[in-house]
């Protein structure tokens, strides 16, 4: 089914996988505009040596220049968890139109300090393949206290 | 006097300074490690369209790129302005050892969605040069405002 929030959550989730494939914490975020991707990232903190390396910044970076605007108002991101509050906060400054995240983040999800981070206007949509985005999370944590 | 506060401040409002010459909005950074600079930046949103170009995060991801390392430990970050919640969750992130901030941000500076927002291991220190570093701040938008 073209176009539906699934959709386009499975491809955020290739990207977490590509995280995933490189050793990183599998996330995986892509931006929306007129039903075109035009910016995509995935969380490269470990091989870059840099906390804002978060799949979220990189795909607001990357959609901002696509756009030549550092507003992305009719834009949607989806990503596969909860962002961290450096990561909502860049979306509030961006503006961006919609948040559509999946597995929700227990232990550094921006919700855990306040609701309001998002910009008033940005639509958000919570749970989208929320079990596929989770489980990729849970394998990798896994793998790591397993050696 | 070498190695002050004041000092370093004043290198982060020379940032500054060259963000107001860019006709950006004025705030400057440095991280400082063992009295040297191994990070700076300057505010390039609109020269980058990019929201998350501000100073702290050019200045974080240089200071990793120096190093090595995603965290900052050992550092000191001097910025003109209070960090906005993106950049003071990119700090807590990056662990950073000290942050040391000019004018307090009414508008936007993180404090006002929580004081917790920093890691509990960084040592705050706020106002220094505020007036040099506000006065940049009013007298950029002063001018905005008469065109």
């Amino acid at each position: 089914m073209l176009f539906t929030d699934e959709y386009y959550m499975k491809m955020a989730l290739k990207e977490a996988v590509y995280a995933y494939e490189e050793d990183e914490v599998p996330v995986g975020a892509i931006v929306i505009c007129n039903n075109r991707i035009i910016g995509k990232g995935y969380n490269q903190t470990e091989r870059l040596k840099d906390v804002t390396a978060h799949a979220e910044m990189i795909a607001i970076t990357a959609a901002s220049n696509y756009l030549g605007s550092k507003f992305l108002e009719e834009c949607t991101l989806y990503v596969t968890l909860e962002p961290c509050l450096m990561c909502a906060a860049a979306l509030k400054w961006a503006r961006i139109s919609r948040l559509v995240y999946g597995a929700r983040d227990l232990k550094a999800g921006y919700s855990l300090t306040s609701n309001k981070v998002l910009h008033p206007k940005t639509e958000l949509t919570i749970g989208i393949m929320e079990n596929e985005c989770g489980s990729l999370l849970t394998e990798f944590f896994r793998e790591k206290r397993n050696g």
